[in-house]
């Protein structure tokens, strides 16, 4: 049974809902200088309106974004989709210890708290420039929800 | 709870009871010429041994994987996870026609038959090079399927 189609108000409630569930995961796609995608599932938390990502530092993910600044996020499941499009604001090591705020709310947030084990382990922060959100096709119009980093809704 | 991790013919087996579910969709990440990274939900049909989309003509996800030969695809849930990267293998204008035998297969396997209005969409077929899949961490090691386009088990 088709829902009818939320507001955009509505949409950036249950997105931001989205982003600050406990244990979820999120699908990573990033691109080589080569031009290669890669896409892979992390565990994520959602702090001072950063998507924050932990992962090993020489890692496909992180040097991607590393060398392209950029990340597509894909928040399922598939049938009521968050889509970022995210720009690279800092890479912290999990060692250095420099980001025990981050830390603590990665930790708070996931099942995981890479502190306790850092070895080589980097947390990556994302910044939303472009907001997608939808279930069913009868949502695809209307579902930017930010553009150039500023929320319409 | 986790539990024990499977076996290689076991994953196997469940990774193509995934491709042939019905009515599943495929994070389908894609990369420009220019680097940036794309990715996007679809539906999807397990045909010939291909996985087939149908998507715009015009759409960044077939103009991508036009230009560069290459899709990864990932099948969720996050934490029941396959993941293949596969190469272009066809672009067939569903209008054509000349694709009857995978319309079918399409519409049978998903909620949408293309055909009944093709406007410019095309079915992209998919040619599997390399299969992952894992559930939790302790599946991480033995997560290979194939390679090279041949199934280890």
């Amino acid at each position: 049974m088709t829902e009818q189609p939320r507001t955009g108000p509505q949409r950036k409630a249950d997105t931001l809902s989205k982003l600050e569930a406990v244990n979820g995961d999120v699908w990573v796609a990033t691109a080589s200088n080569a031009g290669a995608a890669h896409l892979v599932p992390l565990s994520y938390a959602w702090h001072g309106e950063r998507v924050v990502l932990a992962a090993e530092a020489d890692s496909v993910t992180v040097r991607n974004v590393r060398g392209s600044g950029r990340a597509r996020l894909g928040f399922g499941p598939t049938r009521d989709v968050v889509i970022i499009d995210a720009a690279l604001d800092g890479i912290v090591g999990v060692a250095d210890g420099a980001a025990t705020e981050v830390a603590d709310a990665y930790a708070r947030q996931t099942d995981w708290d890479p502190s306790l084990d850092p070895g080589s382990l980097v947390f990556v922060l994302l910044r939303a420039l472009r907001v997608q959100a939808w279930r069913e096709s009868n949502e695809l119009s209307g579902k930017l929800l930010m553009r150039d980093g500023n929320w319409l809704f």
